[in-house]
Formats: structure tokens, sequence, C-alpha cells
């Protein structure tokens, strides 16, 4: 067993769980993470409920090395995530004098109003994420950070959270796909997995104007290993008699 | 309280945990239910590992009215959900005649090989899955519905499954933008939350080449209600001096 951090994402918002918005934030927050050598382990989706936020954010910061939190860090009243997480670990909130002094200076004279001051509560013991895109900040309280649900604030965040997180062990990928049935190479790569135990192999079937086929991932710590896997993968694919191509990852 | 019935999305599959897919499913599935006043509560997504998969089934079936899952059915060393999906039911798992059947008619002589074999195994007790995309099926059992990962064949699965489903009440939406920081009427919007407390608010910030502003949306179960609803958010907005426009939902 290594010690490679892990992580879960947590997205909050009736908007995902109605279909009305595709969540994009977990792909990119999974991306960024992998950059690192963390395992983005679990996602999981709830909507604007307190005691759901609550649940979810215990269940996952006990387990995992790090949770990230997307939504629910607006003015307006269906913006609850900073209450949910202050009650997950059982601490106070209350306005930021900081954050307060940050966003006052943002607003013209009489339009820094009661909701927007919601947005300066933080927290107890809490400490701030800040970012290029929004006065307002996210917050970083124990191993979890929250971040706005909008993609070009989540983004900014992630910058300024990505140089504090502890780094693993980089996972290294490599993409071999060939116009052939999964079904036909399924037993040819299962042994390949089981003479690469310590990577993982996927196996994704795709279907597209030019035809269907198949792309097989390679993935593991150790880079030597994910490319001999690779090079494992072509040749047995030309052994099938199908012609292989390496797919940039 | 009603009993309209809910659900939950769990989605399996490495790929989704390293960004190197983008599920689209979840998004899909929650735009057909939300037709038949089925209200999508949780999504999970964890990776290729049976524990994880039987965990996470577990902790959702017991909850929600209904599960559905995406990913992990087809023939490679990966595809491990049937297996999981018997192991969360404590029941058997085995060759389904009719499904080998179908499969053996489906593959030219000498091409159905075992690990194409390893999609008829169906959990015992389980129904089966039938869809227009993929012979192979996908599976039925207690309040769980297993569908493959690839879009258009757990589209071709949903079509089977939509008219098995209890329906519940419509859940009418109406969404209302207009271009104004969401902070300005943020006071304004609790009110009519407040005097709409049977149904849920949204306010959603856009970021477009035409400007910013919000959408806000009303959604609920009495269609009289959310109309109502939306005609005061128009006011409201009129009030606050910005020209509401209704969107379609």
């Amino acid at each position: 067993m290594s010690d490679d951090p892990t992580a879960a994402v947590l997205i909050i918002g009736d908007e995902i769980l109605s279909g009305r918005t595709q969540d994009t934030n977990t792909s990119y927050i999974a991306r960024m993470l992998g950059a690192l050598g963390i395992d983005l382990r679990e996602v999981r989706v709830v909507g604007d409920v307190e005691d759901e936020i609550v649940a979810a954010l215990n269940a996952l910061r006990s387990r995992y090395s790090y949770v990230f939190t997307t939504g629910g860090i607006g003015p307006t009243h269906d913006d609850i995530t900073a209450d949910a997480v202050a009650k997950a670990f059982g601490v106070g909130i209350d306005y930021h004098p900081e954050v307060l002094a940050m966003l006052g200076a943002r607003y013209k004279p009489g339009e820094f109003n009661e909701m927007r001051k919601r947005m300066a509560r933080i927290p107890l013991g809490a400490e701030l994420v800040r970012n290029s895109a929004s006065v307002a900040p996210g917050i970083h309280i124990g191993n979890v950070y929250v971040m706005a649900g909008v993609p070009a604030i989540m983004r900014a965040m992630m910058e300024d959270i990505l140089p504090r997180l502890r780094r693993g062990r980089l996972v290294h990928c490599a993409t071999v796909e060939a116009p052939i049935a999964e079904g036909r190479i399924a037993e040819a790569l299962m042994k390949i997995q089981q003479d690469f135990s310590d990577l993982a192999l996927g196996s994704y079937p795709y279907y597209r104007e030019d035809g269907f086929g198949v792309q097989l991932v390679a993935r593991g710590r150790d880079a030597a290993r994910v490319e001999a896997a690779a090079l494992a993968i072509e040749a047995m694919l030309c052994v099938q008699g199908a012609q292989p191509t390496r797919v940039k990852s």
C-alpha cells in the first residue's frame, strides 16, 4: 500500500439532479488532481438540502485525504453550503472581517446588502480560498475545500488550492485503439491484465462515424510498466489482426 | 409528505473518475425521470472496485425507490457490475439460458467466446432489460436497474425501463432570466421563496458574451403555483429595474 493521497468530489445543487445543468466540474477537478498524483475515488451529487450535504461531507471527509465541493456559496437563499460545512465540522459560522472588507470594497455604496454579506460568512477556523474570478472566496477547513459551482470561478479557486495539496506519485496513462470489437480481444486483454496486475487496464468501446472499435487504457504509477503494457496491448492487437493506434491520453 | 417515487444514479467506471470520460448519462436519466415525476435525489460515481460498487448500491437501494446504474456490463475483465449486483443482493449469478441463446445467435460460429458469454451472467431472480441497441441485456433486480455505460445503449435500455416505473406527480418548472446580478435581487427572491414555500426556487448566475445575469427557476408539483411564482419573479425583476425574459425550461 502506498500513501498517495485520495480525494472525493461533492457536487451540491438541485440543478444537477434535475438535469437542468450538465456538470463539467467533476472531470476538470479529476484531471487537475490526476496531474498531482491524487486519486479521485468517489463523486457524489446531492441537492440543496442541509442534512444531505452534512451527511455526504462527513462520510467523504472521514474516508479520503481531500474532499472538494462545488456549488452553493453565492448570496441567494439556496446557497447553504457554508452553513452545512460548519455543521459537518461542528463549528460556528460568522462574518469574516477580511471578507466583509473585500466584498465591501467591491460594491458601490448601498449595494453591499445583507444577502451579499452572506458570502462573508465563513466557518470558524477555516481559511480562505482566494481567486482571480470572484471577490467572494472559497473555504478551506480541515481536509475539505469548498468552491463555487460556476465553472470559471471553480477553476480559479482550484488554482489557489492546488499548491496547498500534498502530491502523490504521478499516474501514467497510455491509450491504444483499434477497429475491433472488444469481445474479440477480451480474453487476450485479461491475460495482459494478469501479467500487469500492478496496473489498471480499461476497455472502452467506441462507436464513431468511421466505424466501431475499442480504446484500451493502461494506468499506473510506474511509467515503464505502463509503456510495457501498451506495447503488449499493441502486439496483442496485431496478432488479433487489428491495426493498433497509440492515442494521446 | 407525498409518495412520489425517488431515485439515485450510480455511475460505475474508472474512466469517469480519471476525468478521461465526461459523464452525460446522469443528466439524461435525470430528465427522463423528471418527465415521469420521479425525483432524482442523489448521484454517486465509483470506480471498477467490487466492494465500492456493493457498498454504494446497498446504501442507495435501501434509501430510494429506484437505483439506476450505468457501466461495467460488457465482456472485458473490468466489467464487474453484474457480480457486484448479485453480491449486493446476496444472490447467486449464473449464465442465463435465454441470454446465451440471444448472444449465440448474434455472433458468427466460433466468435461466441468465453468472455462474450460473461455478458449472459445474470444475478439469480433478476429480469432482463432488452433494448434495440445491444443484444446484451441490462438487468432489473429488486428496485435496481443495471444499464450499459455507452450512452446510446443506456438510452435504449431506458426506453425499456421507463414503462415499468411507478410514476409520481409531474414536477413543473418555470425559468425567468434577467441581466442583473443575483446579489441585487437575492433578498426579494428570498421573500418570494417564503411566499412559495411549497416550491423550490433556484438562482443560477450566467456569464455570456452578451453580459452577465441570472436565471431564476421555480420548481414544484402544482403547475398553477409554479406559474404564480414565475409571475411574482417577473414582477420583482421589473421593480428592481431589470427586464425579465421567460426561458423555455
